[in-house]
């Protein structure tokens, strides 16, 4: 993928603030944070999205994910993590990417997980869990 | 933890919609979902953050997480996946869940991820660099 900002960003075509790199991911800080020390960690071989990460590489891949979640904690003297991938939609750029943002109690940000909507009575849960479970069972087939 | 809700649908004292089930971790239906389909997944041993959870668990845990995100984007007919951690700040319950919420792009959530900031030059950009390394580097001589 050689017009992917971040695949350019892995070979070193770009430049960007690297913070961690291993044999599978690279993470840099984005360089429009939610807050400082917002880092974008990404896996070197190009996938859009989290359901085309080879399954070899999800270990690692989020094995990485979880020491940047302590380290920008930590790092940024934070109080907690919002560690986020959005998979086509809201997705910027189309190469896979886990946001790992540092959070404060008073960071302003507080309501942004909502407006959170309601089943309307069992029927409506049973018929997304019905859906959800028939999906699982493709996949599994599939593979 | 007796008093831990998660734990408690973990071990079957607490009815929940279930879509799935592992040795490691379990999954159901969030009953305030930000979608229907919105999915929480939960590793059946309590821990708070992902910052905590065993490395050995890290991959068959997130291995799950690819499989419900695939399985939700196509079960639901939804178009991509917003799989989104909040670890301590906005985290509503303390037991580690991964949210897996079928995604639209219009579904009227696509600003949701702002408003961004930025770092006045390079120096403040280099300087969360320093403090997320240091912290990197602090955490690899603990373990």
């Amino acid at each position: 993928m050689d017009s992917c900002l971040f695949c350019r960003i892995v070979s070193g075509e770009l430049p960007a603030t690297i913070v961690y790199e291993d044999d599978n991911s690279v993470a840099f800080l984005d360089h429009r944070p939610l807050f400082h020390g917002h880092t974008l960690l990404v896996p070197r071989k190009h996938v859009e999205t989290l359901g085309e990460l080879s399954p070899k590489i999800v270990g690692p891949y989020f094995e990485a994910a979880q020491l940047l979640s302590r380290a920008v904690e930590s790092g940024m003297d934070a109080e907690g993590t919002f560690v986020a991938i959005n998979n086509r939609v809201s997705q910027s750029v189309p190469h896979l990417h886990v946001h790992v943002v540092p959070r404060r109690k008073k960071d302003g940000l507080k309501g942004f997980f909502w407006p959170r909507t309601k089943y309307k009575g069992d029927e409506e849960m049973e018929d997304a869990k019905k859906k959800i479970i028939t999906a699982l069972k493709k996949i599994k087939a599939q593979e």
